[in-house]
């Protein structure tokens, strides 16, 4: 690996919501060494990629991550245009509601509105949602090429719940499902009691950029209320992708599997 | 240089808010020859950090900035407590107001608002404003401690027009009244035509993390309404601080030169 990607892969650390790191668990998280570890994040910081707490020396995103974020957000206002989304699908469906960014080989969460009951689901910004386990990842697959689903298949696919499926050819058929239904269901895939429904954000092109996910705990899953929140899921998909590109990109293509 | 910093440089050039180069303009702009600039950017792009418009090639910044950018705002919310403010006191002063960042040598836009006038001064997010030629680049100086102000003032200092100032101890003669007055006033000295007033954001400790700043055009910057403006500017800047930090801030520390 290059070093600027092992230099990236610090800063993907960081974003974890309940990263507080000092020098010797990032190098632990990262694999590298203690030596390799703080001269990479020495460069980071030089630029304001990282900063340092100063009482407790551990390492935090730095104030040019904010600056970028936002000249990106100036050409692509995603975020903007996805909160309110978001909040609105929060609201409709009962249930905690957030957005993600597809961004090499995971979704990454950019935007999420609670439920206010006192049982819900938190997701918070930063994570990073896997492609096979989660909602999200399951509704950009389905709105893939095959190419590209095949390939983020045979990759190695991670045991997160007793629930979670490695086998390809049981998830072609979820997303077979999805393909049908217009949004996906995603059993407790990630993480035990959590059920989470999602629709892919799609452009004009058919191209899938990212995705809009409903996660509830699991005993209030029941079938009537999953549909319910799929029709809404898959609409809120459709208006994001309508505000995005300025034209309808919502339909989810169909494709032969 | 460090291959990580050359890397990160290339992202400092696509945050340029006129940014739509390719891969030529990107090695002259960065220095960097073709090879190596080619390389770095696609160590960028494999992680999502920059990608590629499909018709021109252009490179833009990617997604993970956006996640990254939103995974800090979480935990410093600066951008969304800053922004109501901003927008307040454009419209109370009737100018262009904005708020940036400090980031490694240079303040970095994050949010800014335009006055409705049609004779106004542009401000755009990602734009890097030098510490020495801009009002919000002073005040954080005048907010800073001696040693730091002499160090970035020992650096090489550009000349963007006739008025740029160059000289240390002119300079400190500005921050010196910025330091008394509680505001600073930049008249011309990164643009022809362009007078600005800059107020720094303040940790509960002193610390300077950033600046509030109004833009207007010279020829509206008499006496009095620079006056006006340098205390709505210093009233927006003791806010922000205050909300940021949960008890006030803002009072920027008198040193002695």
């Amino acid at each position: 690996m290059g070093t600027v990607r092992k230099a990236l892969g610090l800063l993907d650390i960081l974003a974890h919501p309940d990263s507080r790191y000092g020098l010797t668990e990032m190098a632990r998280l990262s694999g590298f060494d203690k030596a390799t570890t703080r001269r990479l994040l020495l460069e980071l910081k030089a630029d304001g990629f990282v900063e340092q707490d100063e009482g407790t020396r551990a390492y935090l995103l730095g104030p040019a991550l904010l600056m970028l974020g936002r000249a990106r957000e100036e050409r692509f206002p995603f975020f903007k245009i996805a909160q309110p989304t978001v909040r609105a699908l929060a609201e409709s469906s009962g249930e905690t509601s957030h957005v993600s960014e597809y961004v090499s080989g995971a979704m990454a969460s950019i935007c999420a509105q609670e439920s206010d009951k006192s049982n819900r689901v938190i997701v918070q910004v930063g994570e990073r949602l896997p492609l096979h386990a989660t909602a999200s990842g399951l509704a950009y697959l389905a709105a893939s090429m095959d190419a590209f689903v095949d390939a983020a298949l045979r990759k190695p696919l991670p045991q997160f719940s007793a629930n979670t499926i490695t086998d390809p050819d049981a998830l072609w058929t979820i997303l077979s499902n999805a393909r049908s239904r217009g949004y996906v269901e995603c059993d407790q895939l990630r993480a035990d009691g959590v059920f989470s429904v999602g629709a892919a954000i799609v452009s004009p092109k058919g191209a899938p950029i990212g995705a809009v996910a409903v996660a509830l705990p699991s005993m209030r899953a029941d079938a009537e209320k999953i549909a319910e929140i799929g029709a809404l899921t898959a609409a809120a998909a459709t208006e994001i992708s309508t505000r995005l590109f300025g034209k309808t990109g919502g339909t989810q293509r169909i494709r032969k599997i």
